[in-house]
Formats: structure tokens, sequence, C-alpha cells
């Protein structure tokens, strides 16, 4: 009994779809005593033959251990799934998808009923959990003291940012990356559909497109110090002149190729708009200023 | 005299912008035999003094050397500069950025005046050539000949990439790769503008952006191997039905921030026609097809 043993953080899981299945696992194979509950039983008996203890409602989960972890659908279900539990005095760690205003809604919501709050945003897809060379990490933001406290277990499954109190936070960095990413997704449909009709291999086209979005990934380091300073003018290589003056370069190819420019132009339109405003010396940056209001 | 010395290439250099001035720079610091020209002379005396040959002409220039190497402004100027030379059994390489139609052409115009034809299409900004750790690199395409022959005096610049005889394939790759870097940055801007009314350092999202991107990059390998086997179901973790189902939490952020969805509701709109179609279980690939007409 003198072992080098550390008692493990019990976990409540509400949820357990793709994602909160894959959670799920990670917690029993380290050790943690887990009690779960899902809607349609089939999966929490499931998980109940993996040693994890199977709650017949919501409420009996939640009563069960300190720790409640959330992983339900949208903001609506937790809603649902919540209303007839007793909260007071738990710690409520919800990894729903949210928006910002809906976390700090939880946040306010969880504190009437006396229960500490945490909002995640999670940035991995089922199969990387679990496998930290994956990478996949989640955004936590909301009580501080809640992070610390439970920062170890809740590092089980995937990595953790704690990214501020402000319990939106989380998803706010997690919308961010997720559009950003979209963003991404969209140069690259261009740029394959630009190869359509030729005699060239996706496949190849591939490695030269990652390893360039991966060159040109670092380029908002220089786009936040820009933000920071407000002087969109220093460390500008290629200014918004030279690149308007290319615009037309891009939009001829991609007639010539027969490819619509529906994904580029919104972008190009607003270089335009911002140059038009006298902004030829600056960096791309001032695009930013054109979509806030 | 029996030292271990390589006969370097003489080159001939038409266009001494910015670009053309830092590879004239790496061929005479390589040992490269030198003729440059210029419209505005200033440009051509300063080379001159660094131990370039000025050339007074355009037509002088070329019939310096059998390697002539063009880097101006766009198609019409190489026209307007190569209008009075004598390129019968030159070697042309011509490094202005054009359309892949105008690439084309121009092969088929060198062709006429006897001269071999190879198009360059530069991936690096001047402060990258002759640095070969900044990773820039030339797309050639045209007579795989002729880049045989100049492959090791091309590649003092900068990296060397041939992509095809099909003499617009090199514009093609270029402005395929700087197209999917435009919409990375477009993203970026829309993640910049998410956080812009908040407390929130853009240089402490800057790394979180920068590293979320360059690990999500690697998705075009999967796309394009869907487009190759024309099976966009393959693989798939989220496909287009949960992807289009996240969509609101997106568009609703940027409306709670403040921010215009302009630069990222193209993208989304492609997906919504595309699962419309009834391909719920694809991936996102799809929506390249519905760029393409
Ligand atoms: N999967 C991913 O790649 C991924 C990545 C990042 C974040 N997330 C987020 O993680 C959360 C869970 O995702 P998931 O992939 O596990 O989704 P999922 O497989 O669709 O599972 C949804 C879960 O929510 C439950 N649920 C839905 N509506 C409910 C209601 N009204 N009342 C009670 N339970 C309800 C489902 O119960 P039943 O089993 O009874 O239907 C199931 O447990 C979502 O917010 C998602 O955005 C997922
Ligand atoms: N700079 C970059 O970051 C970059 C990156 C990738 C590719 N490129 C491409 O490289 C090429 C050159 O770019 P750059 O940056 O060197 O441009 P630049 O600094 O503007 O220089 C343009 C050059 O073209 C000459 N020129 C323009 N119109 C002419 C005409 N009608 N007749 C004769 N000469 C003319 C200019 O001569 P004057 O000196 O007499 O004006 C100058 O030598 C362009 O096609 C550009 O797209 C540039």
């Amino acid at each position: 009994m003198a072992q080098n043993t550390v008692e493990k953080t019990p976990v409540t899981l509400l949820g357990l779809g793709a994602m909160g299945t894959a959670l799920a696992r990670t917690w029993l194979a380290a050790g943690h005593p887990l009690t779960v509950w899902n809607r349609t039983p089939a999966h929490t008996t499931a998980l109940g033959a993996e040693g994890a203890g199977a709650a017949d409602t919501a409420a009996e989960a939640v009563a069960a251990n300190t720790l409640v972890v959330v992983c339900l659908l949208d903001d609506a279900s937790v809603d649902e799934v919540l209303a007839g539990t007793d909260l007071a005095d738990k710690d409520l760690v919800n990894l729903t998808t949210s928006t910002p205003a809906q976390a700090r809604a939880r946040a306010e919501w969880a504190r009437e009923r006396g229960a500490r709050y945490l909002d995640g945003g999670i940035m991995a897809v089922p199969p990387m959990i679990g496998v930290p060379e994956a990478g996949g990490y989640v955004f936590y933001s909301g009580s501080p003291e809640l992070f610390e406290r439970h920062r170890q277990t809740l590092g089980v499954p995937l990595g953790t940012t704690y990214v501020g109190e402000d319990a939106g936070f989380a998803a706010l960095h997690d919308v961010a990356l997720l559009s950003a990413m979209y963003g991404m997704f969209a140069g690259a449909a261009h740029a394959f559909a630009l190869i359509h009709k030729e005699d060239i291999d996706p496949a190849a086209l591939a490695p030269l497109l990652a390893d360039w979005l991966v060159a040109m990934a670092p380029a908002v380091h220089q786009t936040a110090d820009q933000l920071r300073s407000g002087d969109y003018t220093t460390g500008v290589v290629s200014n918004l002149a030279m690149q308007v003056a290319g615009t037309p370069t891009f939009l001829s190819t991609a007639e010539q190729q027969g490819v619509s420019p529906e994904l580029l132009s919104p972008y190009f339109e607003l270089m335009r708009r911002r140059l038009a405003e006298g902004s030829g010396e600056e960096d791309l940056t001032g695009v930013i200023d054109l979509l806030v209001h």
C-alpha cells in the first residue's frame, strides 16, 4: 500500500457522442473513476462495460462527483440536460461548442446555481483524443481556480490552453482559429479548382501547396505586431499598392481556367477599398479594419 | 591554372527593378559574367559599378549572351523590351509574372523568333533572393532541355522547381499557391477582426493561429487523394453535414463581435449548396466542383 500512487479525481461526463465517448475512454484508461450519462442509454451501457459507472439520469450523474464535464451537441441541449440537476458547489466544465455570448450566459447561469464554471473549446477531432503527438488541445476560459484545480485531469484527453477569465474567450479563440482554417481551405479549394482541367496531378500540387501555406502562416505575427502598434507600414515587403496591382493576374487566371472567383474576390475587393483610402504603402492589415463595425 | 574551377555560364538580365536587382547581385556574387539592361539607366549604372556589363540597349544585352533572363513588370513590358532584339538561338527565361495564357503565348512567340523558352514564376520576395534558408524558389515550365542546361545557373538566386513542358504551368502553379495564400490571409483577417473589441493581445493570438494553420495545412493531401479517386468520402472525420451544422456558430460569433462575415460566407454558401445536392457524408472537397464550370 506504500506505492507511489496519486488519487485520481473522479469525473462525471454528460454526453457520449463521438467526442464524449473518446474523452471517456482516456479517463478510464488513466484510472480516473468515471460516471457517465447519455440521453440514448445504449452508449452509457457500452461505457459501463468498459468500467464507467452508468447513471440512469443526468441528475444522478451530477450528484456522483464534484467535477462535472459536459460534452453535448449544442447550448440548447446543455440547457435541457442540466435543467433537473443540482449544480450547487459543482465544478462545471462545459466542452460543448458554443458562441462567446452563449458561454458567458452559461457562466452566469452556473453562478446563479452555485457552480464554478469553466468553458472549453475543443481544437481536435475524436481520433486525436488521447494521442498527444496529434497536437490537439482545448481552449479553456472562466474560473482560473477551477482550471488550476483540474488542469491535470482535464489534460488527460487533450492538451489544455487557458485563455482568460472571461468565459467567452475559449469559444472566441476556438471560432477565430476555425474561421481562419476555413479561409485557408477556401484558398486551397480555389487552387485545386485552377488545375482541374489540366494534366496536373492534384497529389503533385498538394505538397507544394501545403509547404507554401506552412511557410506563409507565420505572416500572422507581423499582422499582430502591426495591429498592436497601429502602424501598418512596419516591415512591409510587398505593399498594398503592389498587391492590388497583382490581382488582375489572379482573376484573369481564374477566368482562363474556368474557375469562379467568388472565394477570392471578396478579399481583393477589401484590398482595393483600403487602397482607395490612400493606404498603398501599408501591408494587408488594414483589411481587418474594414471588417469591423 | 590547374585549379578546380568551373566556367560559370554568362547571363544577360533585362529588368533591374526590386527583383531583377536582387537576382543580379547573386549571379555577380557567384562569379557569373553578367550583362544587364534596364529602361531607366540609373539602375544599370549602379549594377555596372558592382561588376556587371552595362548594355546601352536591350538588343545589345540580348546579343551579349545565349542565356537571356527577363524580369520586367508585366507581359506588356516584355513585349516592348524584346521587340527590337534578335532572339534567334537564344535561351530565353522569362521570370516576369504572367497568366498561364500569356506564358503559353510568349512561348509560341519565342519559338517563332527561333528562341528556346522557359517560363518562371517566382515564389519569393526580394529579401529572400540568395538566402537558401529562406526557402524561396521559382516554378519553371517549358523546354525541359533548357531547364536541364541552365538548372545550376538558375539555381543561384533561388531554388528551382520544374513543373512541366506546358509553358503555362509555372504561372498556373504560382497563381494557385498565391491564391491559396490569400484565402489563408482572408481567414486570418477574420480571426483578428473577431478579437478587435476584446482585451486580447493580437500577439497572443498570433502563435495559436500560426500553429493551427500549420497543423491544418496538410489537409490538402487528403483533398488531393479524394480529387484523384473521385470519392470524397474516403477518410472523412467531420463530414459536410456536421460542418454545415456548425456554421451558425461561426456566423453568430461574427455578428456578436461586430465583424462582417463577407470573407467567410462565400465558402459556407458553397458548403450548403453541396450539402443540398445530397453530399452530407462527404468531405469539403465537393466545394471545388462547384467552383469550376
Ligand atoms: N466531433 C468533433 O469532431 C468535434 C470537434 C470539436 C468539438 N466538438 C464538439 O463536441 C460536442 C459533442 O460533439 P460530438 O461529436 O460528440 O457530437 P455527436 O456525436 O453528435 O453527439 C452529440 C451528443 O449530444 C447529445 N444530445 C444531443 N441533443 C441532446 C438533447 N437534446 N438532450 C440530451 N442529449 C443530447 C447526444 O445524445 P444521443 O446519443 O442521445 O443523441 C450525444 O451524446 C459538440 O458541441 C461539438 O461541436 C466536436
Ligand atoms: N518584388 C516582388 O516581391 C516579386 C515577387 C514575385 C514576383 N515578382 C515579379 O517580378 C517581376 C519584377 O518585379 P519587381 O519587383 O522587380 O518590379 P519593379 O521593382 O516594379 O520593377 C519593374 C521593372 O520593370 C521595368 N519596366 C516596367 N515597365 C517597363 C516598360 N514598359 N519597358 C521597359 N521596362 C519596364 C522597370 O524599369 P524601370 O526601372 O525603368 O521602371 C523595372 O526594371 C514582376 O513581374 C513581378 O510580378 C516580384
